[in-house]
């Protein structure tokens, strides 16, 4: 009886070890994208990871939702392009005017992984964008390395953003930042 | 007597209209250009002239400068490539970063017809760009049509900024939004 008790036991140990080998083989970028709720910012946290791991940028992706539907999308593109102001909410806008043929996005909503910095919180208003929801904060922003909350602070913050900026999906973005923060990488 | 001096008189009238008559015959664009004291500004005029004729958007153009060359050149293009970032800073910044193949622009100068929003502040700010001359005030875009006023307001003013941010040939650039404000034109 107690030889097939210890047999038990050691199957139940090795179907343990087997689960939490198989919980570390999940990449990331599946992690961080199932752990956000909402479709879209799912979508934003794909281009980030789709991003860092190419090399073009920091952990920051976009996209941009009109009726249900994503017209535009994109990544932080700074170091690929060597352009400063190729930044995921930047480089979606971009590509919601081409879908759309229009300067104008009324009607469209972003979604970003990271609290848009003041170039494109200003770019969303000047597009007519009708509402912005950001995962990790400026702060965050901040925490691994970029220079967002250094800005806000010289420009004198943004407290009356408060009902056109909505916070949404934060853990999830946190673990695209960690995985950004363990990598290789350039800050600029 | 008399009768010469009435030829006198009109030959000098005859000389006045003529001159009157030339003065009008040369563009707007010339006499705004030869108003500004600063080659990178008159440069930057002659910019944004070229972008209102071809109806590519605002009188904003913009120069970067660095080391006495110019490294980087663009005009308002939101009309023309439905991009609602691609204001004259934001494309000269972008083709300084082609020209020297690098996403930081420590060194550079930026030269610019009208004083930047906040967008494109925060864009030289991420550019690393050293200093801002500016010919129009934010007030002067509110003039003409733009948004820039009520953005600024919004975000609490650019006190932070004032020694980054420089008047130069503000006289000059008005002509050139004087121009732009007698031309049919789209706002955005």
């Amino acid at each position: 009886m107690k030889k097939y008790l210890t047999l038990l036991l050691a199957l139940l140990f090795l179907q343990m070890s087997l689960s939490a080998m198989a919980a570390q083989a999940i990449p990331k970028a599946a992690a961080a994208k199932d752990m956000a709720e909402n479709t879209f910012m799912r979508e934003a946290i794909m281009e980030a990871m789709a991003g860092i791991h190419a090399g073009h940028g920091g952990p920051f992706g976009s996209v941009i939702e009109k009726n249900g539907q994503i017209v535009g999308r994109g990544h932080n593109m700074v170091l690929i392009n060597n352009d400063p102001t190729a930044h995921g909410e930047v480089t979606a806008i971009r590509s919601a005017g081409k879908t759309l043929g229009s300067y104008d996005l009324s009607g469209c909503v972003l979604y970003t992984t990271g609290e848009p910095c003041h170039m494109c919180l200003c770019a969303a208003l000047w597009a007519n964008i009708d509402l912005v929801y950001f995962g990790c904060t400026i702060e965050d922003n901040g925490l691994i390395g970029f220079r967002d909350d250094v800005f806000d602070n010289l420009f004198g913050g943004r407290d009356q953003l408060q009902n056109y900026l909505l916070s949404l999906d934060r853990e999830a973005c946190l673990k695209l930042f960690e995985e950004y923060n363990s990598m290789e990488r350039i800050i600029y």
